[in-house]
């Protein structure tokens, strides 16, 4: 999902989150794996004092509603991922089907993420998309290294739901988009 | 998706992740956000040595193809949590629509849910399922405290793709299932 390296970008060193195995998946059979196993849509946003950033990411998810609490991984390959290694807070944008054109621009390379898309700043200063499903503003409270990736955890602070249930939700799945609604409900 | 809380499970004390803020989402505001937000489906099982324990879970992302990682949640109310929080590894069934009724027995509270369902062990000891899309064993490698949950990293040893891309995957969102085909692709 998270656009390809930039080549100005390292790989972090000496991830805290790597072990040797006898046995272990090669790259290949993994993301076999993963291809088939579908996932929600959002796109993160941030800015730790060098402008904005965004990506689409499908790893977001809930963890805990009593502290509300979510969590996310980005790949160091990603080019928003500097920034979001430092930033102390992010917006998440959850999306919906009307969403997709978002959801594209935050995967694709080499363009500027903003420049297509409506969005301003909170009055605490993240970029936040107009018109999304929803969107919820979070401090960050812990990342964790795993190999060349960070998991991020994070407090919801501040969230603002602009279609409830009324959108269709969006999906990616096996590099295809999809929409649920009745047509998918078994 | 997890099970509600069985009478004996106590939750844990003095999370680490736990911060006060000033402003702050309720659990009400933070389900109605991830209520609309989609998720594939997993069953996890493990056997820490008192007999083997399954749950199913929407929170099952990958983190990094090299080292092949992936991350998902637990809650301590699920009645496979404390297993789960002390076993060194674990097997995560990656679901599809023809796994349905698998996906609801690792959801349902009170059963046994070993008891309708095909199953054995690895040679090295793990339950696993039979005839699922696929699995994968893994071994915890991290554990991170996040309010009434726990997140787990895990690293990927071994793993068996039953229906590659041939079945309809499954998805649950907004407390209903869904399938994905050619009549969901956008």
């Amino acid at each position: 999902m998270a656009s390809t390296a930039r080549p100005e970008r390292s790989a972090p060193s000496a991830p805290s989150a790597e072990r040797s195995f006898d046995a272990s998946l090669s790259a290949d059979e993994f993301k076999a794996l993963f291809r088939g196993h579908p996932g929600g849509v959002a796109v993160i946003t941030a800015d730790a004092g060098e402008g904005p950033v965004a990506l689409t990411a499908t790893s977001v998810s809930s963890v805990s509603a009593e502290p509300p609490l979510l969590i996310f991984s980005i790949s160091s390959q990603s080019s928003a991922s500097e920034t979001l290694s430092r930033a102390e807070t992010i917006v998440v944008h959850l999306l919906d089907a009307d969403d997709l054109s978002l959801a594209q621009t935050g995967a694709t390379s080499g363009i500027d993420r903003f420049a297509d898309h409506h969005w301003s700043r909170l009055v605490t200063g993240e970029p936040v998309y107009h018109g999304v499903r929803a969107w919820v503003r979070c401090a960050v409270i812990e990342r964790m290294d795993a190999g060349g990736s960070t998991v991020v955890a994070a407090h919801a602070l501040q969230s603002s739901i602009e279609r409830d249930g009324s959108g269709e939700a969006l999906v990616y799945h096996n590099r295809t988009w999809h929409r649920l609604g009745d047509h998918s409900a078994i």
